[in-house]
């Protein structure tokens, strides 16, 4: 089986934010397949039929693509934000692997503005010195791993980008995040809840961990949470190049 | 004074991942500052004028553009990949902190595709999972600092990206990292070197740690490194997105 997937990346949600190489693509597609939100974001045109399919099917969702790319179709992939962050290229892989008949299709990963840095741009610049980025979902991982990698993370002075952080499922987590976050980190480090952001509906707060709430987060959010050195100027939050 | 200073990503190398935001954002420009290689990505029209200035003179670069931007003039400074990743905008934040004429100027930062983001693109999903970004300059940190983060980040099975592995400055210093990541993560784990990425002078290769060289990376090298269960699948490098 031969044929080419294409994954790219929406961006965060503005659409002045998707590179022209993925409009590229997308303008040559037959087939875009995606989660129902990022799906609905794809203009209709003559010759495209969209794929929407629901959260939490992502290795079914390639393994369709695979097949109809298998088929000649010019199939793309939607993922928001950048395909290889916590999104569907690394669901693709694995369904390569578990699939060898797949393996001749030739896969394209075209990058994206991932949620954390346009969260960022949006209050200033706290991811600019060493960071990390933690998917605090743990449908994929022991609820154990995420709490030491807090840890971890903190110890190491990152500055840290918070995915999925919260979600109906698991209301009291993120809840032990914000308190691991105190424990670690002392009263005054800054956070921030970065809600759908670069979209009509965004929403950003800027506080200290000690006046963050588990309620303010969900899953349209990305959590920012400063190291030691970051700090407001102004309207801004920034974190400085340099560090002890 | 007032003004507004506008503070873009130009990502990594290839127009076709610049944002219609930036785009139009350098449509609108009156003047361009930055570092002198991403200054000649912009095309030169009338009414432009472009302001390109050596490396390390970032706090001056970010005076001379706040002081346009007070003085009337629509000023857009240039970073390559993302701003707020060990970049421009970070530098902007600190100028203004030290300058507080400047406090009424409105600071505005358009993300941009990191070279990670595009570097994991061209060689399948090695940030599919949990990961740090970390900057192995010691020009604005002690050393020390960049290798704690460094075992920290090993130990908690973060994937890394490494910006600015290596200098002419500080030759010995990658030699260093890759044995502390010989030591910290076994034989084994997997590596990329990702130089000039999506440009024509772009040289992308894989290996083990072990077969690792520190000439194998420069100033134009963001280097990736997997975390435990990173692996191959054909011709691509992923992480899986569960963890045990």
């Amino acid at each position: 089986m031969s044929g080419v997937l294409t994954v790219v990346g929406l961006g965060p949600g503005n659409d002045a934010l998707i590179t022209p190489e993925v409009t590229a693509a997308l303008a040559k597609a037959t087939d875009v397949v995606g989660y129902i939100p990022y799906v609905k974001r794809i203009p209709v045109r003559e010759g495209l039929t969209l794929h929407a399919t629901d959260n939490r099917v992502e290795l079914e969702r390639a393994v369709h693509a695979l097949e109809m790319a298998a088929a000649g179709r010019q199939v793309v992939v939607v993922s928001s934000g950048d395909p290889g962050v916590f999104a569907m290229a690394s669901a693709v892989f694995e369904t390569l692997e578990k699939n060898p008949a797949f393996g001749s299709i030739q896969i394209e990963i075209m990058p994206g503005v991932t949620a954390m840095l346009a969260a960022a741009a949006r209050v200033g610049a706290p991811l600019g010195h060493d960071f990390c980025a933690i998917n605090l979902s743990d449908n994929l991982k022991p609820w154990a791993t995420v709490e030491r990698r807090l840890r971890l993370a903190a110890q190491a002075d990152f500055a840290m980008a918070l995915y999925n952080p919260r979600s109906a499922a698991r209301p009291h987590q993120f809840a032990r995040v914000l308190d691991i976050l105190r424990e670690e980190c002392g009263p005054d480090r800054l956070i921030v809840f970065a809600r759908a952001v670069t979209t009509p509906e965004e929403r950003i707060t800027v506080m200290s961990v000690t006046e963050a709430d588990a309620d303010m987060a969900d899953m349209r959010t990305v959590v920012l949470v400063g190291n030691a050195a970051t700090r407001r100027v102004g309207p801004y939050l920034y974190t400085p190049r340099h560090a002890e």
